[in-house]
């Protein structure tokens, strides 16, 4: 019972999830409840899923992680431009305010860079301290773990890929470019090719009616695989990890994305000797299902070394 | 008198280049001498500039550099694939044979990868743990010196950059891939749009008509810079390093090959206020012509942590 332990907070536009871990990132309990619009909300959230968790506890407790969308300064622990949790246009130096409530160190990541961390508890320990995660949600983006360590870059920009244009003749991206990868590889373009219902995710849709052999359904389908094979592609001719793995709402799909995204990269490495001998199809992994690869990063953002 | 010393050896395709470097990768003595071919020219020539150097100091060597172009197996050094030495489809135990013939001991690096860490040089002591270097000659390829290590990745492919598709449209490359970024921003792609002479090289003469007001050389110039724009940019978007490097034979244009890479970087920030954020233009340097970098890379492997 003297063992050390760890709460992180993935916060969400529209829930906060919690758990409390082990040292090995074993979820040992988990709350999650609606994320309370606006910085107030935002905090009172935190602190009532931190206060939930850390009663489930008699272990000493390492500083308590958060994962938020957004500009994040890790060195302030505040937060910019987390557009979704109505925080646009005022840095919230959310650290400071919760310790202050909480009377416990907190740290504060970028919600990718946090499940990048998340993502290593997947993996075998052989292969945790290399990796990069791709977050495939509203957004396309990833986060890179690199000989054990974080890349956040020099302007907390590793890991944008998403704003890298793949075709110059592509649909006009939000950032103002053109053909970004985000544009063909993320939810929203899944869900603007193919809309879901009130019950079923616009990818769940698409896959189970590509599944069923809809031919347009297949052609969306398969579209947006290949897009999500070049952003797995781009990370291994810059980076060369050993392990994509994806994760974010899409993964709701399941095996059948996996399936999709290794079929583009062997049908991408047919015509190429080179990329066929990095069996890039081999690297990728899925997070599974309600698996909260994000809380499970910020918890394990102030463990001890 | 007792300070350290390092000789570096850069063997290209036409040339040996080596140096004899001090701690700090400041040359001491140059010998540049063709690369004579096949597996037993290219030793022969090692030998002898290494031999050379050596005579010229009475400083402790630490181990012998080389940057040689092809797969490298730096564990082994041995090296395979060197197609322009005359070394293709048979693996060529590199420091093994040079060890025996020389009595001192080698390491043995790709050559972008070597010029990566002699690019480190260039810059100021507090840059230096951070960078990317573009090789930009025959083909198109990156290394990566991030938080003070080079990075070769899980199957020494990091830095293949030239290997990404950025347009579906795009000319065929030679890797198989259609539309990779090589196919546009390599010294060869330049060349094929606009021959050079024997006197001047294709691309510092495309610049100069460029310079002089000449429609179709501006069209093709801009066309290259933008292609290595584009390298710079994903480079930016991955790994987000503060400095990209930029060296290769077509750095002997100088000056006007970075005002050109910086002005098509702004052209595509202008649209998009997240990327003219990152200051891309600010961030690349250009190699100043005959300085030595892969040698100088190759002569610092082996320096003393």
């Amino acid at each position: 019972m003297t063992s050390a332990a760890g709460i992180g907070l993935d916060i969400g536009a529209t829930k906060t999830l919690g758990v409390l871990t082990d040292e090995l990132g074993q979820v040992r309990a988990e709350v999650r409840i609606p994320t309370r619009p606006g910085a107030d909300g935002v905090l009172g959230t935190a602190v009532d899923v931190v206060t939930d968790l850390r009663a489930r506890t008699r272990s000493q407790l390492w500083p308590v992680g958060i994962g938020i969308p957004g500009l994040v300064d890790v060195e302030l622990g505040a937060v910019r431009h987390a557009v979704n949790l109505d925080l646009d246009g005022t840095s919230l130096p959310l650290a400071a305010e919760l310790e202050s409530r909480l009377g416990l160190p907190v740290l504060v990541e970028n919600d990718v860079n946090a499940a990048s961390i998340g993502a290593t508890s997947l993996l075998s320990p052989g292969a945790r301290r290399d990796l990069a995660y791709i977050s495939i949600g509203t957004g396309f983006a990833a986060g890179l773990v690199l000989d054990g360590h974080l890349r956040r870059g020099a302007h907390g920009a590793a890991g944008e890929i998403g704003h890298i244009p793949v075709d110059p003749e592509g649909p006009l991206c939000a950032c103002g470019l053109r053909g970004c990868l985000e544009t063909v590889a993320s939810g929203s373009a899944l869900a603007a090719a193919w809309p879901g219902t009130d019950d079923v995710p616009a990818a769940v849709a698409v896959f189970e009616a590509a599944g069923a052999g809809d031919e347009q359904a297949i052609a969306v389908r398969d579209r947006f695989a290949a897009a999500v094979a070049a952003g797995v592609r781009l990370l291994c001719l810059t980076v060369d990890v050993e392990t994509v793995v994806i994760g974010g709402g899409v993964t709701q799909v399941g095996e059948p994305l996996r399936h999709a995204v290794a079929r583009a990269l062997r049908a991408q490495a047919e015509s190429s000797g080179f990329l066929g001998s990095l069996g890039l199809a081999e690297r990728i992994r899925l997070v599974p299902t309600d698996y909260p690869v994000a809380a499970i990063g910020a918890a394990l953002l102030g463990r001890p070394a």
